[in-house]
């Protein structure tokens, strides 16, 4: 349901953009200006979602904007705005609780009206993320695995090689990769600072048609091209586009750079 | 400062226990009640500090309290009022995810006036948790490290053996905790659940006097008594003392029960 809405609105725009809401926030120096703030930060949310409507696959938030603004407070109105454009929106809070936390925390966010939520899989299955993938099932939501992050530190934990019961070793990303196609995710995400880890990853997805979502193009250094050229299949994008002093045009580049 | 302020509570009522407040709140099936659930949520929260203040040794919030209730809305005022008692507060978000996201989450965090964070180490360090821990150190906040969580699903993560550089191999929870001494954590975290994990990871922990904290007993089947004796500091305790009929009582009990 999630991935029908998400590739219906991507053909239409004919882009594979989603557009990252993470920096549209400054939070003020004393409680006082918090009314403001956050006021300004769903306007200028709205402002953007209305000027890259037609140019956009969807919308992703993260912490930085639920927490200061609050999930039920002023969060679900930008997921309802969202949504009157048609635009699926993607909750970025990386769940990875012990399952009953877990449970609640997609509760919520589905509450609040966000169509998938991505989770890492490092937590495993059982009392893990069972109950996020059966919290979605029953709400025809989706789950978006972590396989890749964008940053250098991935290299610490996405990087490892581990061992299996027979004892042969392989990295941890192609072991989750292997889980995203197991447990019947509806996305996967790999840095798009890491163009060789989505070609390698997409070699397992692919059988089951599991999109591709890659962030990290632009202020974390990750190219649009070579993500795609890749093969992603989405890519994230945030402070590049938010930045920018026309982001229709900056997104219009990307979709021109990458054929998107 | 986390970590003085936790001992001296500590030592003061003779308690090692940490009152987790995640399941004080059930979600309203209709928006319209929310405003209601909220302040019930903190009403059943300010009565339960305030009955076990002289029983424990802090409190810590999850997310399925933070979601609903809005951090700087509601969360705060439980954050105030434990402070009232001199009790420190854990915020148990798992912070894992790139940096400048992390550095604004631990941010938001210790803004609403939490203490300590909990993290996860598998995002590594450059990029990934560096900036929690500066933003920490700079507030005299704590960081808590995931070393193993108390669920099933953790021997699919925490329990992986991965191959370092010179190709031996070492299960994820001892690089963890060995990471918490070479980051200086304020505490790590291992579930009350697998004891024998508590024995090793203490192992490595202890010369740098780095506290460890034990959720997962009662509810999730760990036992109080033998978290201790395997070397836990702290055990983090939710659901059992708050499905109590006598919290009071219970407390005692588990306090009794590991001569904590």
């Amino acid at each position: 349901m999630f991935l029908d809405m998400l590739e219906e609105v991507a053909n239409q725009n004919n882009s594979r953009i989603i557009l990252a809401l993470d920096d549209v926030v400054c939070f003020p120096s004393d409680r006082e200006g918090l009314k403001r703030v956050r006021e300004e930060a769903v306007s200028r949310a709205f402002k953007l979602i209305e000027l890259l409507s037609d140019l956009i696959a969807g919308v992703k938030i993260n912490r930085q904007l639920v927490l200061p603004l609050g999930l039920y407070d002023y969060v679900f109105e930008i997921v309802d705005f969202a949504h009157g454009y048609g635009l699926p929106c993607i909750a970025d809070c990386k769940v990875g609780d012990v399952g009953h936390t877990n449970r609640w925390i997609a509760t919520h966010y589905f509450n609040a009206g966000f169509d998938a939520i991505i989770a890492n899989p490092f937590v495993g299955w059982r009392g893990g993320l069972d109950s996020v993938f059966d919290e979605a099932r029953k709400r025809e939501k989706g789950v978006i695995l972590l396989v890749y992050m964008s940053h250098a530190g991935a290299l610490e934990g996405f990087e490892k090689v581990v061992l299996d019961e027979e004892g042969s070793g392989q990295p941890f990303y192609l072991v989750f990769a292997r889980k995203a196609v197991e447990w019947k995710a509806s996305g996967i995400v790999v840095g798009a600072t890491f163009p060789g880890k989505i070609i390698e990853v997409k070699e397992i997805v692919k059988e089951e048609s599991i999109p591709i979502f890659s962030p990290g193009v632009g202020a974390q250094g990750g190219s649009a091209r070579e993500a795609v050229e890749a093969g992603a299949d989405y890519l994230i994008v945030g402070r590049t586009i938010i930045s920018s002093s026309d982001p229709r045009e900056t997104v219009k580049k990307l979709l021109k750079d990458c054929s998107l």
